[in-house]
């Protein structure tokens, strides 16, 4: 970090610089200890993407400016929306391969187009020890892809059972987590899943304070109640891997 | 209509023409008459915009293609939202006074903002005698200015005291429904005002099916009894209008 300010400096030592330089030094040291220290969560988008889901997890996402910052991803610039709505994606997708948080929207077509595509596949090498993974709906099937699941999984309701063909165990809930690797079923399921990041990472206080904004009026405690709940649901099928950490054991989760 | 499908074939009266030619004329017609039958649905945006606010009713209501069509519209022909998304709108803001719903989105920035531009509120002349107009959070502030509220109406939790300073009853309740004009509050609530526009339209039945692919896996009868808890909700504040209108009174709702 230190040889970066020199750099700005001219490579002059920082102890003779004069008081104001000092202060700038310190300043800049802190400003790029607060950019290194923000966790930087990635959406994976292509083309025939389900808007909601990428849309929804972006806006909740976006609010908070100082624990994290969001970035879309995709092979193109510019990826068109189930819609037609053309989104400029903000960096290629091995960007997601250094992100703390890789999660993956949908697309009813898009997702097939994707799997299909002889660059999408081979542009991921992502770790669920060092990562959070998760999924919306059909976003589950790159991760099946990618190998980051196994047993129990969620989806759209209506791809079950091509989930099912897969080997995998469906679960007709919002959201199942192992690890670091989280399926969401549903596209408002991205609450739940947008939650258990947040809770995963902080505590149940800063979830609540990154969804509230766009709760409901008047309903506010009853929406809070339900994500908590979703995600303790969820939580369900973590025991295994949890076990296996305990003793000892490495997870590929 | 008739004169439209004269122009395609050279003014030939119809009935010269051969079988072939009058089965494309009898497609044509339907086509035109199907095209014709579609509600219009307008969603009104501006920079700085709330991204969730817009992309979730564009998503939900995208869906079906039968029963309307969906255009967003903007003063510019790109809107850019509050996390910085830059969106190509479809028509100009005069296009709303020509459809059968005007949905007003959000934006903490973006409302002020098109509320002191010159351009703004002019371009509208709506008519809640025959169109549904709907808002969801601040978009409430643009109803207002444009006459369309008085009584109670909703918006976000936050900006309740300013709603409350313009002299009208802010409620704590996700929507609110006068005649034909709803507000709606907290982001997640454009889920119920989508409800309530497709219901009182349709049928519960058409607004079941129109909300349903985005509901939660596992979910979806607890959130269906909640959107139709809250629409019923939303119309507790219609009586008086009701009651006006069922003794001939016009009502300027």
């Amino acid at each position: 970090m230190f040889s970066a300010i020199q750099t700005v400096y001219g490579a002059q030592p920082i102890d003779t610089l004069r008081t104001p330089a000092k202060i700038a030094v310190a300043f800049c040291t802190l400003a790029l200890f607060m950019e290194l220290a923000l966790k930087k969560i990635v959406l994976v988008a292509f083309d025939q993407f389900t808007d909601i889901d990428l849309f929804l997890m972006w806006d909740i996402l976006g609010r908070n400016t100082e624990d994290w910052h969001v970035r879309i991803l995709g092979s193109s610039a510019i990826v068109r929306s189930a819609h037609g709505l053309p989104v400029s994606v903000h960096g290629p997708l091995s960007e997601a391969n250094s992100a703390d948080a890789v999660l993956f929207v949908s697309g009813k077509e898009g997702i097939p187009a994707a799997l299909a595509a002889p660059d999408f596949l081979p542009s991921f090498e992502l770790d669920s020890r060092r990562q959070r993974i998760g999924s919306i709906c059909a976003g589950a099937f790159i991760l099946e892809r990618l190998g980051l699941l196994s047993g129990q999984a969620t989806t759209h309701p209506d791809a079950r059972s091509s989930l099912q063909a897969l080997g995998l165990e469906p679960v007709d809930q919002p959201l199942v987590c192992q690890g670091n690797v989280a399926t969401a079923g549903g596209c408002l399921s991205a609450l739940y899943l947008v939650g258990w990041l947040v809770e995963s990472w902080f505590d149940v206080g800063k979830r609540r304070a990154t969804l509230l904004p766009v709760l409901p009026a008047g309903q506010q405690e009853l929406y809070d109640a339900l994500i908590g709940l979703s995600i303790r649901q969820g939580a369900l099928y973590d025991r295994p891997s949890q076990q296996e950490t305990r003793h000892g054991m490495s997870s590929n989760w």
